[in-house]
């Protein structure tokens, strides 16, 4: 039985996406999907998640394209999750015109036995009940990032601070960092968040980058500067497989690793964005990667 | 008589400034005033403006006290030009409330005969009209920067782009660069401003740092990060004046030497902000730019 340095757990949905030049249906999706297909270009991942019985051969045989090891990937009657969006002119903000539960409302992240010592677990965007119910099964993880929104921090506040506290490092946007802390500046509600528990806050700002906090100081990381891309969807959740990925395959988490998996982050998430789906994903290599982590270096190289 | 390496030319203004948190009159602006001040950590400046007879005596011995070179400095019977603005929430936008051009109105930028051969010159925003003056009457300048506003974009584009096709590096935010290109992705707007003629652009996104964009690649400076600070008006000159100061003073203008002087701008600038007007450069030393500098390339270094 595989036993996955990296275990990643999150939804699988099927996406319905209008961008201002394009609409496209049936996507796959998910912060599941997007992480582990990000996270496979360093680590074969684990992945935890469900789909219905509606849920396309296709995806599965995709998902196994990536090396993604499906030991934790429920199937269940009913319907899979969905989701349909619409992204306003310039897709600086979006907004959701429907959202299926279907099966995903009676997930329970149970681990496989082969999942439970793994070192590097993503705990996707879900209800922090069910992150808190994935922590419970883990052994001892030597790191662990969780993902969250707004919806978590409106109705799940005290069981999210429960997670806080228990993660190595947590990643949200701006908007929600604020939301949570009630700070508008970035650093103070950063030093709310590290008082909640966790050695890292990992702040996303979009094609701004992202800027990661810690006691010890604080490192930016720009975005990779796009001339053009299709669809933002995911690209958290790329950002943040790619991530642990690379932190998974180096089997280091100090400082100046996080840094450099943070490279790969951001350019692992800037192809992502330059086509629907885990479309540019699946025909990335290696070494196409590697190339745009070199020029990233060189971009921000004084 | 002295020869200034780094010729400043812009606009000196008295601002009355309301902040989320504070109003504040007769502030010491212009962007000649920011640029000049900033520039002085590394060079003393030569600076190229006007007041009326209305300027305070004690704002002049402010320039003084910051080494600015004032033979350019024409004193001309009338009002100072003046500037009113309010910030909203968040100070991320502002509006005007009052502009008085005052002696603004009918200003010649005339250079001093000590001025003609300076290797550097920054032509604050203007009229394109007057930066071409001062084009005009220097000799050969090794390196000129010229910043802009949406105004002259509306309303003189063909003299601007004059001035663009005479420079070295044209310096304008990202609205300013869509407006100009009509191109709403910042690289394909960059590329269009590039083939105006200059060798860099660059772009200021405020708190999220700076693009430089040439021919050759790419550099990102990344703002740095403050807990708070009370006033950016005058940011993008700060930044400007540092850079090309810091230019100045290393006598090199090639792209690692500009990348370096980036650094120092963002940093200046990050100063700047922390108060009203010239208020935190006055009590700047260059020791405390040189430590802060240290920091940012910490916060980007892999």
């Amino acid at each position: 039985m595989t036993q996955p340095k990296l275990v990643i757990v999150g939804s699988i949905g099927i996406d319905h996406i209008e961008t201002p030049r394009e609409k496209r249906e049936n996507l796959l999706g998910g912060s599941a999907s997007y992480a582990c297909a990000a996270a496979s270009f360093f680590t074969p991942p684990g992945m935890v998640g469900v789909v219905g019985d509606d849920f396309p051969a296709a995806f599965l045989d995709l998902y196994r394209k990536f090396s993604v090891d499906l030991a934790g990937l429920q199937q269940r009657k009913g319907r899979t999750f969905a989701w349909s969006g619409v992204y306003e002119e310039n897709m600086d903000n979006r907004s959701t015109l429907e959202t299926v539960l279907g099966v995903f409302e009676t997930f329970q992240p149970d681990l496989p036995e082969a999942y439970v010592e793994a070192p590097y677990v993503f705990l996707g965007n879900m209800a922090p009940d069910l992150q808190l119910h994935v922590l419970n099964q883990m052994k001892a993880p030597a790191f662990v990032l969780a993902d969250t929104m707004d919806l978590w921090i409106n109705i799940a506040r005290d069981k999210l601070v429960e997670v806080i506290g228990r993660v190595h490092m947590l990643t949200l946007n701006e908007s929600e960092a604020r939301l949570l802390t009630g700070a508008h500046n970035l650093l103070a509600a950063a030093g709310a968040l590290l008082a909640m528990g966790p050695e890292y806050v990992l702040i996303k700002k979009g094609e701004h980058g992202s800027m990661l906090i810690s006691r010890a100081g604080i490192y930016i990381q720009p975005a990779f500067p796009l001339a053009s891309f299709e669809d933002p969807t995911g690209a958290g959740d790329t950002f943040a497989g790619a991530l642990m990925g690379r932190i998974a395959e180096n089997g280091a988490h100090d400082a100046s690793a996080i840094r450099h998996a943070m490279v790969h982050g951001s350019v692992v998430a800037s192809f992502g964005v330059e086509s629907f789906s885990l479309d540019r994903l699946a025909a990335l290599s290696r070494d196409e990667v590697d190339a745009r982590v070199t020029e990233l270096m060189d971009m921000t190289r004084v």
